[in-house]
């Protein structure tokens, strides 16, 4: 198997394991203080409608939401990166580093740590950037 | 043509056919009832702009967030699946019953069906962490 | 290099620079003008948190949620065209034509301009319901 498969895929499934645990992390926090927005959500939990989502589920929501800015795009590059035949040696470093900083981005906005969140998302650009070049030497 | 790749292919036609449904739902509930949030929207139909969407726009924006949070994470295991050759036998099982699961998740976000619309997205998750261990043991 | 391989790098690389161009756009507004909505940003910056986003960056993250519900899907559609193999003749017309139509979609969108915003949306929308039937054809 092509290096850069073999690390396109496993990014794919670390960044899959990345959003599923925070969509857990907001159901946890729904179910323990049994607090739901949705009304037919509540009406199963036998509750009144809550009038806002609670802090933690918002800033989770946050941080997905910004994952979902980065992360399909992320997804779509490194396709192109393996389909043009770009630097095998370097998808490594690519596309762990990007995993790794979306982590990190993660985290940090959970923990509301700045300016640590803004240095993931700067790394994780950095990797896209230079993968999107990386396409376009390889085109 | 790879059996995989085959199911994948149909599984991405049908999910865009489904997005772009709810986009039409949601156009149709826009235009018949003569209501847009957007001022510059408001201003071509010769109306005020909207306060709020109409609820339908609402729930089907709802079930369209959560499609995003799931549909592209799912193309992109589909991608890895089909590039790190992990068993063509269960590619049609996976790719369409997460096919079915979201379309099924959209038609009970729209009815308001619990504890479906939860059983589907469960569905859905499952086929997902199905694929994901699928393409680790082909690594 | 497939044809269709070459314009699928190329349009990849291109709506990242357009997603990117929209981010660095917020960014500038956020920072020129010292607003920030995010508690943990403000503080940074040693500023109260704003009430709300500042209008260009709330238009800007209007033209990003649409790309959201837009380019994931066609990035999808893409690779399925590429791996089924279908027309590498029309690829560059459907890729690019998508593309162009995406950047006028956000331009028309940070400039208000109706019913241009409409009219590119559109172009994009018919650029993938044919590369769907490509795919169906191919299949």
């Amino acid at each position: 198997m092509d290096d850069a498969v073999y690390w396109y895929a496993m990014a794919t499934v670390l960044l899959f394991v990345k959003m599923w645990a925070t969509g857990l992390y907001q159901g946890y926090h729904r179910i323990t203080k049994m607090t739901f927005k949705t009304p037919e959500d509540a009406r199963m939990a036998g509750k009144e409608p809550a009038q806002e989502e609670l802090p933690q589920v918002q800033q989770a929501s946050k941080a997905w939401s910004n994952d979902l800015e980065n992360i399909p795009i992320f997804l779509a590059l490194g396709m192109a990166y393996v389909l043009v035949g770009a630097s095998p040696g370097l998808a490594m470093w690519l596309f762990m580093g990007f995993t790794a900083a979306r982590y990190a981005h993660t985290l940090a906005y959970l923990a509301r740590l700045q300016p640590w969140r803004t240095i993931a998302y700067g790394v994780g650009l950095v990797c896209m950037i230079v993968m999107a070049i990386q396409i376009v030497l390889a085109l």
